[in-house]
């Protein structure tokens, strides 16, 4: 059974602070493992990439055989039918049309004291997508993280997939393929991660890493950031519905179990104005349980995580949303809009009925990576800015370094850093002679 | 004597990498300690940060005192000669009319599907300001964290700064007093890291915490990046002149040794096409390092990490630069818009002989929190965005989601992910009746 909560009886706070800071997550300490591993790769090489990966994928590879040729993916994306690869080019022209919307502009300007200021953005010039071998092998994340990067201009994007067993994912490499990557190579695991940040005699290295990965991935992440740039290191699956008690039951339903199925650690909490609404999505979780196929997790996240809280009115559950800073937001309500304007913290909002939180995993054109675990109050999604930096601009004429040069020769002197003011005095000597 | 390079010899490849590979700073592995610190604050609180600032910084502090008074900082910034004043009050009216304009957009659009999506960003709601004490406590540094927080819209900006035998720095009050900062507690080291991201009874958590600080600061905030959000960890300051032969030697010699005197640690490296000006810099370096106050320090790290490169053009210098990706880029040379243009990694670019680096770290506008040790390849200077966070948004209309919600539901089987694409069919059944 979910918690069920009211916000207004006496020990509401109590209960909520509870959900709010429950640990969902067990991360296994592998940091002594993943270390190892880096420094094998650092020392060895391919060698070691391919020692690992006999390992831990029961594959034989060799240095040729690392990257997976255009002919190999050719012959795998002729198995995909034409109906997924209708869907896979739908939900790729969409994300490409979202996140083409989030190209920086690059500024420069002359101000009164006539320094010339601005910046400009430049994208990242190689990055190395990671994705997951097996089950959490998802298409759909390919395209989430290769499209922002492409369309950010990244020059050369490689990205990883371990084959366990040698079996490659047809939809995988057509999602490759589609979004544009570059070189694709059959390792995974901390051994790939750390081949895409030191680089092997093989594998150029990159200068920044993102996608999904087990906890011996997101441990090596952690580790090889500062030498590359990294995404955030995602948790399990969030999602928030404030629904009114307009709403078909089963949908909500399906919308929470949608998440529930990711994970057992996923969690999935109704809020809503009407109590008897929410005992109704309850029934309805209870009934698709029944027969979903992945009700074996579904349901474990459901009674371990999942929760429906009642409240007075909509101002509640938008204040409780923001102390959640949920990842996915559905507002189910009359007046999505004016709800979603008092929502101050969320990864995705979902507006209205008929916006399903799946329409944003695969179609929508919003990204699906998303901050997870109250990470929404200071990050954001994926984005086309993460593959992009910017650099700042600045030129003095030598009307603008008398008028503003003294305040630097100042505060140079007061922090007692004597060349930084004599930089400045040298070239007011010298314009004022 | 610092490195000399010519780009044309035979073993410059191998130089250039050891120079661009060479481990400048030792981290003391301080992680142990740490990690102790923090447990204490989440465990004791208040009582925890008194401790340990009696420790550390030889005050006695109650709950009451913790936080520094309006009245002390009036009595402390009233001690402000109205030179400094008016220079802080200057840096702070560039800084924020320069970061006013990274204020980002909103947006939404409605797709020809009949989506209507988009994003909006909203301000970090509390964020913390970490100031070192003693000699590195810089207002500048205040200003370049407060301000774009501020301009960023965060409603409760909470700053700590260690006050070691009980010193108040009466110029580091006022900036933080100019740039609006909300709260001041006299803390500092791992202690105040775990104190801003916890909480205690006195000090309420915030969501992002910026600001530099010594290796146990640093380590603290790796320690708590993921319950809350943290800037770049910096490295050691570093400084890339691009000159060629019609500069002033002691301008660039004083460039150069601007970043030398901030630590042993730090890098300067001039590039020049004119081995005649590579010499006369060496030769004006020397002569300032007779007097400069900082020259024990300088002196070490020009020694030990400087380098002057000759190259046969300023293609070849854009080229390196690119590769050493630098913190700080100066281009003195006759056309530097066109050198400029060359630049893809740098994380601020001054341009002409009339901008020294320095008026950059105090009243140029950009900030002057920078990537080090070659992130500039992947990351950006300190902004308002480091501050907010993107909500994206969509809402389908019902044409919407039955052009596209069949897609969805392919992309949802092909994944097995059942309860995503029931969620889909559940509507468009409904749409469809």
């Amino acid at each position: 059974m979910p918690v069920t909560l009211d916000a207004t009886a006496a020990d509401f706070e109590t209960a909520f602070d509870k959900l709010l800071n429950a640990k969902r997550e067990d991360s296994p300490d592998v940091d002594a493992v993943v270390a190892e591993i880096i420094a094998d790769v650092r020392a060895r090489g391919d060698a070691a990439v391919i020692e690992l990966s006999a390992k831990f994928d029961r594959v034989t590879l060799n240095p040729d055989t690392l990257r997976i040729s255009a002919a190999e993916v050719d012959a795998a994306v002729a198995e995909v039918s034409p109906e997924d690869r209708k869907a896979l080019e739908l939900a790729a022209d969409r994300i490409r049309a979202y996140h083409a919307r989030q190209l920086p502009e690059d500024a420069e300007w002359t101000d009164p004291d006539g320094a010339t200021l601005g910046w400009r953005w430049t994208p990242v010039s190689a990055a190395g997508l990671y994705v997951p071998g097996g089950l959490a092998s998802y298409p759909s994340s390919v395209l989430m993280n290769a499209i922002p990067a492409k369309v950010a201009g990244v020059e050369r994007l490689a990205m990883v997939v371990p084959t366990p067993d040698g079996v490659l994912n047809p939809l995988v490499l057509l999602a490759a393929r589609i979004a544009g990557v570059d070189e694709i190579y059959r390792i995974g695991g901390a051994q790939a991660v750390a081949a895409l940040a030191y680089g092997t005699a093989t594998i150029p290295p990159v200068d920044k890493i993102t996608g999904p990965g087990n906890a011996f991935v997101a441990a090596a992440k952690r580790r090889v950031f500062g030498k590359v740039g990294i995404d955030m290191i995602a948790g399990p699956s969030e999602i928030l519905v404030i629904a009114d008690g307009d709403n078909d039951p089963d949908f909500i339903a399906l919308d929470l179990l949608s998440q529930a199925e990711h994970d057992e650690s996923a969690q999935s909490i109704l809020i809503t104005t009407d109590p008897a609404f929410g005992q109704a999505v309850e029934e309805a979780v209870e009934k698709r349980l029944l027969t979903l196929e992945r009700r074996a997790i579904a349901g474990v996240s459901w009674r371990d995580n999942g929760a429906i809280i009642t409240v007075p009115d909509l101002d509640a559950a938008a204040a409780l949303s923001n102390r959640i800073a949920p990842e996915h937001l559905e507002l189910c309500v009359a007046d999505p809009q004016a709800l979603s304007a008092k929502i101050t913290h969320a990864g995705a909002i979902f507006l209205g009925q008929w916006t399903p939180e799946a329409i944003g995993d695969y179609v929508g054109g919003p990204n699906h990576v998303l901050p997870t675990a109250r990470s929404a109050r200071f990050s954001s999604g994926l984005s086309v800015l993460d593959f992009m930096k910017r650099t700042t601009l600045a030129q003095m004429s030598p009307e603008a370094l008398r008028a503003i040069g003294p305040s630097a020769e100042r505060l140079a002197q007061s922090e007692s850093l004597e060349a930084h003011g004599l930089s400045v005095t040298a070239r007011l000597r010298k314009l004022n002679t």
